[in-house]
C-alpha cells in the first residue's frame, strides 16, 4: 500500500469528512458519559459461562495488579492442577506482591469423595476471608469458586454475606468459574458471560501448553 | 465448620454414594472424549463480544507461554493507551520471550483522521505478518485488530487468507476486539464472545488502575 492509497483508502474527500464527523460525535459522546463516572470502589468482578478465558481473563487482571505493584492474591478452588504456569511466574518473579494458594485438587468428577471436596473448598473459603479482610490486598482473585458454589460445597448466601458486609471498600474480588449463582450475579458490580462460539475439541484438537494450561 | 459437618455436609450415607457415582461417570465421559483428542496444532483464536476480558484473557495467555518460556508476541492495533501496565511488566521482565509492538495510538474516534487510522493499522498488520512468519514465534496476539478489521482499515479477506496459507502449523495466533467479521469467527479454531450481564459505569464508577488498565 503506498502513501495516496493509505491517505484516501478507498473513500472521497466528502466520505473522509463525515467519517472524521462521526469519530468526533463518538468521541463527545463518550467523554460525555467518563465525564460522570467519578467514584472508585472495589469491584465484585464474576467471570462465568461455558467459553473460555474465565480463569485467564482473571489471571490477567491479576498481571494487571501486579505490573502496577499492587499487592493480590489468588486462591484456586478446584482446578490444582491447571494454571500451573501462571503459578510458576507468579512464584518465581512476583511472590512479594502477590500470595498464590492452591486448595482445592483437581476437577470434583477426579476425586469422586464429596466429603474431601467439601473440606477442601471450605478451607480455601477460609484462606479466602483471610485474604480479603487483608486490606493491603487490593484484589483477590478466587479461581473457580463458582464450581465448588455450584456444588454447595460452599454456602453461596454466606459468600455474598460477606462480601456485602466484610469485604474492605476498594478491594476488587473476582470470582470464576462456569455455572455462576444468580444470586452472586445480582449482587456483582461486572459480571461476563464468556460464551463459546467455536471450539477446537470438537474437531480432535487436544489441549495445548499455553492455550489450555 | 467442625469435621463430622464437613464429611457429610448434611448428605446421608446413599446421597454421598449416589454423588460419588455421578462424579465417576462424569470422569468416564470425560476421559472417553478426551482420548479421542490427539492432534496439536496452532490454533486461530478470536475473543469479540461487548463484555470485558477479550484482552484481558489474551494476555492471560501470552503470560502462560512466558510462564513456560515459550517465544511470544503482541501487536497492539488501536489502544496505545490501553494495557500499558502489561506492556511494561513484559518489557521489564520478559523481553527476552516476548515481543511488544504498539502501533495503534488511541482508539480511532480519538484521532478523527481516517488516513492516520488506516497507515497505522497497516503498519501493525505489517509487523503481524513478520512474528507471525517467524516460527520461533508460539503464540502472536493481535490485540484489538477486530476494530482495524470493522473499520475497513485491514482487509478481513487478507487477514484470513495468510492465516490459512501463510500462518506455521504450530503458531497459535489470537485476534481480539468486539465486533469480530463473522469470516473470521467462522475460520477461527477456538472463538469466545464475552458478553456483558453487568456493567459497573452502568452505576457511575470510573475505570480503575488494575481492573480495566
Amino acid at each position: 500500500m503506498n502513501d495516496s492509497e493509505t491517505e484516501t483508502a478507498g473513500m472521497s474527500e466528502a466520505e473522509l469528512a463525515r467519517h472524521s464527523e462521526k469519530m468526533a460525535k463518538k468521541k463527545q459522546a463518550r467523554e460525555k458519559i467518563m465525564a460522570t463516572k467519578t467514584d472508585e470502589k472495589g469491584l465484585v468482578i464474576v467471570h462465568t459461562g461455558k467459553g473460555k478465558g474465565k480463569s485467564t481473563a482473571g489471571f490477567g487482571m491479576i498481571f494487571r495488579h501486579i505490573a502496577h505493584g499492587k499487592p493480590c492474591a489468588v486462591v484456586q478452588f478446584i482446578k490444582g492442577a491447571m494454571m500451573t504456569g501462571e503459578r510458576e511466574l507468579i512464584e518465581k518473579h512476583f511472590s512479594d506482591v502477590c500470595q498464590f494458594h492452591t486448595l482445592g485438587e483437581g476437577f470434583t468428577w477426579e476425586t469422586q469423595d464429596r466429603a474431601r471436596d467439601v473440606a477442601m473448598a471450605q478451607k480455601a473459603w477460609e484462606k479466602a476471608k483471610e485474604l480479603i479482610r487483608d486490606e493491603r490486598n487490593s484484589m483477590v482473585l478466587l479461581d473457580e469458586i463458582n464450581i465448588a458454589l455450584r456444588y454447595d460445597y460452599i454456602d453461596v448466601a454466606e459468600v455474598i454475606e460477606f462480601l456485602q458486609t466484610e469485604k474492605p471498600h476498594m478491594t476488587h474480588v473476582v470470582l470464576t468459574g462456569r455455572n455462576a449463582k444468580e444470586e452472586l450475579i445480582e449482587i456483582a458490580d461486572l459480571a461476563t458471560e464468556m460464551e463459546l462460539l467455536k471450539h477446537p475439541f470438537r474437531s480432535g484438537i487436544k489441549a495445548q501448553i499455553g492455550v489450555e494450561f
